[in-house]
């Protein structure tokens, strides 16, 4: 299992001072950043592209960039975000038709390769691409929509990805993706996952580095 | 005719800092914010949504917001840019099956309504619906793709789109968009543009405000 | 020009019992049974299908049956609507990538075949067809949108097909749908169209053969 | 279990007198109408949609109306449907990328959600979304082609959904749709089914008690 | 005006010995070999691609190839194209958002542009790019449907591509496609053509060299 | 288990003299000749459709044409190839949403039908169509892509593709396509391909004779 990682998503910061919100986060102890791409086509919403990570690199932010595309198809903009300093470039299966053939682009352009599986799609795809992966994303609210709470059959879907991951003996994270707060992100990674993302709930609030610590005071807690 | 309007395109500001880069173009004597929103489906390239431009508003920018919608299809995000603030929305006609309806939604919305033509368009659109549009937009290069020349076929498509207009008798904005500088300001000024989009050419100078003194200048000798 | 023909639109009947809806306007004076087809795709809206259009004709309805299709790609519905007995089969040239093509298939199937324009879109595709089309229909709404009112500009357009019409010589019915009613009938024949799409202004009112009756009427007063 | 569910599809009905139609089978014993909705994109047939459906309620029928959604996508309809009237809208997982949201959706506004399996579609989906679905329909004949028989391996798959239902603990209603008929209602009803679509075989005959009764009659004989 | 060339379709060659077949037409008199590209999407039929008019390059063909891409969208395979030996890639304008820069895409390859406009397409696109083609191919029938008849309106709609390309003053050819024969091949290059592909009337006659020799009196007899 | 089978993919063949190149490794010992089949929409290229499959027929070759469609949507050109002499036809399952219809298409078309499975895609729509299918066909490469190696995992999967298909005891066959050569052959026979697809190991080797016979000898040794 790798070590525990906060990962704010900047769909929630001040985009007039991206630069600034990630900086703080960052030194408010988040370990990884989020960035969520919507294209208006695979979910109904349209945020940022590899323009404004290229932006963020070039702002002096060296932290692992997590890149999430919900978008369709995928294999062009992969490019684009393996240019634009991406670390983590993560896609839905149901979004290509050649999962594999993109999972290796991605590591071909020296980024980590992960898969996100929404709150319904089975798992069984990653059976056959588990040397392929880096990260395995769980979206636990519907992904392009607003307001969403924390869909709680992802505590047995996460603990079905976590025997999968460990049954490889692979390093692979297992990332989880909506509706995380400081209330339940105990709970969460004790079903299994290991990188945390959360929005609202870190940038809404006043004091990003009391939040942080919040949670990671939780994690601290977690049994294995 | 209207006044001259210089509308520098975001898209060549920098993104870490988007506020703070607003704010200085404005301050340099730029009139209106144009904003270049690409889908990665109407063009290969996904560059910035709605909430990006929210957050201008947020930040306090209150000059006009051009919106430039290179997606399709148009309507559903039509009303996100309604909502975040927008005051022109103008959108590609091959884009949307009814064109008479997405100009409606926009000024329903209580935003001013606009269409763009890629270089080879022809703007017989535009007749039919010539009292529902407040901008029109001719692209001067092909949209979505980077470092393109200024198409000289364009001067003469803007005096097309000038007679159109001014037969209209309405108040009409003429936008030009690609490869517009200061040693070419002037002769698209004079084939009839009022508004004029600049990215690189604004963006990539040590001083905005010089750069924009000089298109002024330029712009003050065009002949009518 | 053709006589003039009303064409209630049976969007508007009562759907639980078209037959006899449709059998009592068409003995309230109706001439033409318009048969507006939608797909949830060209438009956002599904309504109707061919095997309604054969319920009819098994029925006992002999008048002649005007499908509209509101769907993409048409190729394939239009042997559907030949098989239940449409008399008319329309379309939108926008739909289809063959659009000389399509009315073969409609003229070959035994049917007779028109084009569609959208309120923004121009006739200009008519040119290299005019001997294909049998009826040439102008939208004064957005098809696919309720509650919506004659667009004016509609007026001008209507003069410049009949103008096409009258210059080719040929016996083509020119119809308009969207927002007619009894008290712009009569403008709006006297521009040019000879054929009347109605729904709500029929079937929204008590008795159909009064109100058939005031749009003959005002017809009859229209000056050619 | 459920108890045992007639549900004519009311494609085989005549739809130039649907109203009377539906009074008539659901005076002759039947449960639930079935409602078919194709889009041409979905299957290649084109039917009927919401404004029939509404049709129906306005003309007094109070049974449950089952809409079984052939249309990709299905998010926007879903409201349309929920206005109209349904009791239960299902859909078939492909043709939506987010079947959690969509099944919420259904849900939020006061209707059953339900989802439906091609022949070839396996079963996994259901995992993640038991406790949001109402109904599972399995299709024994490829949905939108006509004068197909009954798939034998369907007998299989319903032991299988039944057996997931049962574990589920919950009261979900396990349909199924194609060829059913008076020979194969019992055999079918054995291996798990307690909701019964058929078509042709009540509306193709001229007394649809007498089809209905004997129906019920072999369902009576059915092991548990 | 460019010297007639005659430009024999290799869909109707024997693809089991293709380059035997090609030396043999040009053999025969011959000029541009035209490769006719479907992708069963653009049109309802797949022909042959890329790898095809690379071997034909490899086997030794020298002559002019004329690629018709009927295949939506082009930027991708217009490189493949390339790559591939052609000397002419021709695409339809509605196949692509972004015509001018396709056009483009074709001359920076090394290779000759054009368009292609379907039966009932009007030529206003080409007012706006006349600077970029190098050829205008107006399909005399409905691309990628079989045994159809030359459309005579395309006589009419030769002279007015003639005229356009004789006023622009640039070297661009007229070329024609469907059901051009020895019957019409002297009427259609008195309306302007100077290119004539000729399927099954040159593959289907024992003689390759007969029937273009008929073709080229025919030619000789045309009046400018 | 079938007999081993030796499909060389027409792909690597010389497209200018196909027939002589397919006579030529049948002489040379092939059993099936595999014909790839890309749409530029399935998969990024586009190679040969039924007309080049019905020239083979017509120059002699009476061997099974193994038509391996990377196609999408399926339906209309398997009538295609039916027509065109295929003697298998397969397909990919995402490729179409009505996996069981196109199965039946094929067959009712007097074909032997299969299914082909992407890298990453599980094999669990098999389940249901078991009694439908001829022929189940591996990727060891991703489709569509050019000089890529065979992937190691694809030996599990086919060791479970044999076990599924010898515990339904019937006369599947089991092949494999991508990266085969006289190297690997034996392993993979042993994880349980009967057929295997190659291309480039055949087609660019001066002496198909010679390479055929080595994958002979290899297989020869291949423990059961």
């Amino acid at each position: 299992m790798q070590p525990f990682a906060i990962a704010p998503s900047i769909l929630s910061a001040d985009f007039a001072r991206l630069g600034e919100e990630v900086d703080n986060v960052l030194a408010a102890g988040a370990d990884i950043v989020h960035f969520d791409v919507m294209d208006n086509h695979y979910v109904p919403n349209l945020t940022i592209g590899p323009m404004v990570c290229a932006a963020l690199r070039k702002y002096g932010i060296t932290a692992p960039i997590d890149a999430h595309l919900m978008v369709s198809p995928v294999d062009r903009i992969i490019g684009d975000f393996i240019e634009a300093g991406a670390t983590y470039i993560t896609f839905h299966p149901e979004a290509t038709q050649h999962v594999d053939r993109s999972l290796q682009l991605i590591r071909e352009g020296g980024c980590k390769a992960g898969l996100v599986f929404n709150p319904a799609t089975p798992l069984d795809v990653l059976k056959y691409v588990m040397d392929k992966v880096d990260m395995v994303l769980l979206m636990s609210v519907n992904p392009g929509f607003g307001g969403q709470k924390f869909i709680p059959g992802t505590l047995n879907k996460l603990r079905e990805a976590r025997a999968l991951i460990d049954a490889s003996g692979r390093d692979i994270r297992l990332e989880i993706d909506g509706g995380v707060n400081v209330g339940n992100i105990r709970e969460i990674a004790e079903a299994g996952a290991d990188t945390f993302v959360a929005g609202s709930a870190i940038f809404n609030t006043p004091d990003y580095k009391e939040v942080i610590q919040k949670m990671r005071a939780e994690l601290a807690l977690a049994r294995p």
